[in-house]
């Protein structure tokens, strides 16, 4: 990489962190979610009960799709998920939600519904995440620093297949990602760069972003990596690119039954 | 249904509402997450800049899967909906944030990747969701009132043909839902029933919820409905079952291409 190239992209990333209105930061709550950071290290020490427990009162009470709360939340602690999985809880948090889109629960009281499981699954994804974001920041509200993977040492959808055998899930559940938990052990990292604004949200009719933006965000996610992990970004990309296409045979066969056909 | 079935079902539903720790009592920002409601009633007044765009600012800074920001807002205002859909924004609100899932857009800049489009469509959903879920927490911390839709009045994934073609939508690019928002025109209602926490988080192994607890639930959400609506809850069922159908079909053909086989 260009060394100017990485330069820039660095004083980018800086400039680029999100700001509270003047006028409103005053706003605690505002202020939390703007300033959320996903944390990667944790210290020994466990959560309490009542902190653990709001955290996922906040899953529990999240909006769902007509009130069906189609979500389970698989909770663990270190010898949890050892005992479980038999590996060690990633990053070395002291607690672990595994967050599993769940349409089963639901088909088995509300009668009638006819079998569609694309739409199961959007609705499933969709509502388990909104379900996990709500939690994330009732962590972040108590102080308690977390990250939401999926990708990551078997954590989520990518690994679907492993997932339900060692979990033996019925047909309709599919592991989602798992929010790691802990109190952090170190500062937040810089927010990785996010595109601006303008480049994602648009009045009335969807545009394409421009090119130019694009790879000036690319280039600041790359020096950011760089800053970061000293490697280069596109070894992260390779890293998924090589799981991917069992993920993609893994995660059809879940969702639309053995017997669909696979392109 | 049997009268003495609603009652209890309505005394179930308010000892079910979400209460805050005692000792965690003084954390504005869980407060705000544990008592949020969705409001589907709104004043006639618009939201300032500064409000707005601290919203959009929560959906723009949310946490995404590699960090890819896998999503589209498209921002509408009366006008501005009604010149795209001919027809009012529901619910009356004065504004309203519909969110894609967006896969195409990183696909243009980040090399190499395979043709997954599974994976790309349940990773679209969840980053779009949490983006939604960040939105909706900021906006309730500024008081402003909003309902996520993506069932009703043509607003998300159950209408996804009809508004990629409205919309002109490339592949890759999936309407999920629309939050509507505004100030609110009524106190919230009472918060719908949720299943009790014993019923969805499981420490380390899946288990099947019993089917008594579940149909105890249903019952308060049949009660819950017909206090609030006067109407049988299975009415709205029955409603979205007529639309379930077609809305695999297509969602099936966008997400999986044409040429895919459906069953």
């Amino acid at each position: 990489m260009n060394p100017w190239h990485l330069v820039r992209g660095l004083a980018r990333l800086v400039a680029g962190r999100p700001r509270t209105p003047r006028a409103l930061a005053g706003n605690e709550t505002l202020r939390t979610v703007l300033e959320r950071r996903s944390i990667r290290r944790f210290t020994d020490r466990d959560l309490p009960d009542d902190v653990w427990r709001a955290i996922l009162e906040a899953g529990r009470v999240a909006p769902s799709t007509v009130n069906l709360q189609t979500w389970t939340f698989l909770v663990f602690d270190r010898a949890g998920w050892e005992a479980t999985f038999d590996r060690s809880l990633p990053m070395g948090a002291p607690r672990a939600i595994m967050i599993l889109a769940d349409t089963h629960r639901a088909r088995r009281v509300v009668e009638g519904f006819p079998s569609v499981p694309m739409c199961d699954h959007t609705v499933g994804v969709m509502n388990a995440s909104l379900a996990a974001m709500n939690m994330t920041v009732a962590a972040e509200a108590l102080g308690v620093a977390s990250v939401m993977l999926s990708e990551t040492g078997k954590t989520g959808f990518y690994d679907v297949a492993e997932l339900a055998t060692v979990l033996d899930l019925p047909p309709g559940v599919v592991p989602i990602m798992t929010m790691v938990l802990g109190w952090p052990a170190a500062a937040p990292p810089p927010m990785p760069p996010r595109l601006p604004l303008e480049a994602i949200a648009f009045a009335g009719a969807y545009r394409e972003t421009p090119q130019r933006v694009l790879e000036d965000w690319y280039e600041q996610m790359r020096a950011g990596y760089r800053a970061s992990t000293g490697q280069d970004f596109q070894r992260q990309i390779d890293h998924y690119n090589r799981r991917l296409e069992a993920a993609e045979r893994e995660l059809r066969e879940r969702v639309l039954g053995p017997d669909d056909p696979v392109r």
